[in-house]
């Protein structure tokens, strides 16, 4: 190999910029989440996990297991095929009614991840739309990006959830031509939320088709957790609903719910959906599984939000710089890419508490942050400790803290 | 919405050129594979499945089955995070090591699937090279086809396994440019091999970078299963090697294997790897048993070379119009898209037996196939069956037979 230099001085600039990446092998043990294993480098240490994704901690709910035990058993592991080539399965059709019905949506598509549907879910609609233009929030996520560019259609950035700038971009376009918005209902970095209604208005009088992701919201918010724009009572607004059953459902897969013709283009059309395996089985029924349970069951959801609050207002009286959040999501501004690994680090090793650090690109420079994410297994001992080591961790580093800091200690 | 007419006329297009696809519901029993059951219009009915990418059976062997059931029930179902949040688990890093040892490289990257590998690998592998060409086999998978586009790269498409061609477009370019040459290393609807110490020859004359693909031959030939460019000899000689958990391992899941820089950058750079969940610990665990396995035992592949050879001879003798192809794959040619699905409309629903028509864009229209797929687990009277429902098919649909055909009826 001729080109070793290259690999080498890409690797050399990210840790000149102090944002190489380090992975923290995990053992989850199922049952004792957010409790699970870290394999440090001097073997396994016990580590209570405050950053998962797993929002809902489903991924360890006995019926989820169950399922997907049970399908594994019954059917095997893998899928066996494309969707087209003897990859389409029973526990799979049976997904897809299942999310049609969450999103009250005539029909829904599964990928194999959230990020796959964005990117070949976005592009494959704005190709079938002659003309098209795509209006895209400046702050949506990598896979939405990629979507759009692969669309290779013109687009506009619209500055984030700023609806008068999405007016004047729509206004400015001839009334016939194709639009497509797209957005996040829920921003995971910094946990705000999309002004749905206000879209969905301006969609309706500029003609536009509208495009959402749910990622950080199905499962979690409205009724039998259908997501904010069901919160919202705008579901029927809404052309496509995008989400994931890898956070609060637990398991792993995408999805678009629309109208059956959407649909049928996109299984029909779209390359990243075509040209691979389908989800395994087991994988599938454990995510039916999930939904089943989370559209009856509001204990999680209750105890989810009731966590992030309290949370919230323990570091904040603890005077930690939490930054402003409307959500579950609990982000904590550090601002410097060097310190944010720090703190983390520290955290890990000095008190067997599991917080990554979000460095750039996942957001901006100069708000480098600890993004917290409270669970429903999350309980009060544990949010105290919380405090109490993040409080001596912002100490150690001499990083600011505010006056409430004082008073606490 | 207003934009109904345009998905309805991108169907409708479809219906036209009669490549609109219906996939069959199936539901595998495990213990029981090729047998599975198809959920039919009119109810569930036994079928043998024919045309699975599950090549080895590995998706039914108890040791993949009961890793990924005893992981589940250890460790939950979702991985709850993408791989640097949260989202690496022991598994997962197992697997990794497990596939760097099996291709003889220093290290593994594990992504959701092979098309993502693909598709995410090449572009930032490219994309790292400064004014990187790309030189890609004109019968390249879609995937990559896909990579090499997200790359932005200059690209030059060599004439299928033409190695004179190939050379031709290295020596036009200066010594010092870097170049990426991506091919498959079996080619999946034909059944043909790259010739891929000639390529690395090349390779080495002109200083390129070689990726290749072997997706189809992982766990089926080579020493250990490690593939083509393995059994060539040539796994030195390779820069990446890209394949897929879902195929002959039976599970979900695509990697890369190369240099420890290679594999680092793209671990850091890629965003198909960097903004989506990880795979469940489940599905690692159980494509590392699948892999372990078929390290040590040789018989799925005796075997399934054995019935493949056994297929292409019956099908051959009863005169149906077997492509050549020098592996496991054995392509039936009709040449039509109409008849290429009746054909398989009354496999199904005449003799229960599923092979999926391909058709464009699959592969090229005109030369819409049937493509069987034997594995270890077809036996010789589910072999003569087949050969007796296809005569029987190609006589209904006046489809050509040859003089074999008339003797052996
Ligand atoms: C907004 C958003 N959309 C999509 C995705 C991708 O979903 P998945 O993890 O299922 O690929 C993510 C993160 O992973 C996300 O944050
Ligand atoms: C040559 C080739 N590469 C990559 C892929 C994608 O692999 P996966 O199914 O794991 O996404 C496929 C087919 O699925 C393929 O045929």
């Amino acid at each position: 190999m001729t080109y070793d230099h290259f690999f080498f001085a890409a690797l050399a600039r990210l840790h000149a910029e102090r944002r190489y990446r380090v992975f923290a092998d995990l053992e989850r043990v199922a049952g004792r989440f957010p409790h699970a294993i870290w394999h440090s480098p001097d073997g396994p240490r016990p580590v209570v996990i405050w950053c998962s994704n797993d929002y809902l901690g489903m991924g360890q709910h006995p019926k989820v297991i169950g399922a997907m035990v049970e399908t594994a058993e019954r059917m095997g592991a893998g899928a066996g095929g494309t969707r087209n080539i003897s990859g389409t399965h029973h526990p799979l059709v049976e997904l897809e009614r299942e999310l049609a019905d969450l999103h009250s949506k005539e029909a829904a598509l599964v990928f194999t991840s959230g990020y796959v549907s964005n990117e070949t879910g976005i592009a494959t609609i704005a190709k079938l739309l002659p003309n098209c233009l795509i209006l895209s929030d400046a702050r949506n996520h990598n896979s939405m990006i990629e979507g759009v560019r692969r669309a290779g259609a013109e687009k506009k950035i619209w500055r984030h959830n700023d609806v008068g700038h999405l007016e004047e971009l729509l206004a400015a376009q001839a009334a016939e031509r194709p639009k497509l918005i797209v957005f996040e209902a829920l921003y995971s970095m910094d946990g705000d939320i999309a002004p749905v209604n206000q879209i969905c208005d301006l969609a309706e009088r500029y003609r536009a088709m509208t495009y959402i992701d749910e990622v950080h919201s199905v499962g979690m918010y409205g009724r039998a957790g259908a997501g904010i724009a069901a919160r919202e009572g705008a579901l029927h607004r809404i052309d496509v609903i995008e989400g994931t059953l890898a956070k609060a459902f637990g398991c792993l897969g995408g999805y678009i719910a629309a109208n059956a013709d959407i649909i049928d283009a996109v299984r029909s059309y779209a390359p990243g959906f075509i040209f691979t395996t389908a989800l395994p089985p087991a994988v599938c029924a454990a995510s039916t599984a999930a939904i089943r349970h989370l559209k009856t069951s509001q204990w999680e959801r209750d105890r989810h939000q009731e966590c992030a609050a309290r949370v919230k207002s323990v570091l904040d009286a603890a005077g930690l710089p939490v930054m402003p959040s409307q959500t579950h999501i609990v982000p904590v501004m550090v601002g410097d890419p060097e310190r944010c690994r720090q703190a983390s680090d520290l955290l890990l090793a000095k008190h067997g508490i599991y917080v990554q650090p979000i460095n750039y690109p996942t957001v901006p420079r100069g708000t480098e942050r600890l993004r917290i994410t409270p669970t429903p297994y999350h309980d009060n001992a544990l949010i105290d400790a919380l405090a109490e080591a993040l409080v001596d961790v912002w100490t150690r580093l001499e990083l600011p803290l505010g006056h409430h800091a004082i008073a606490a200690e």
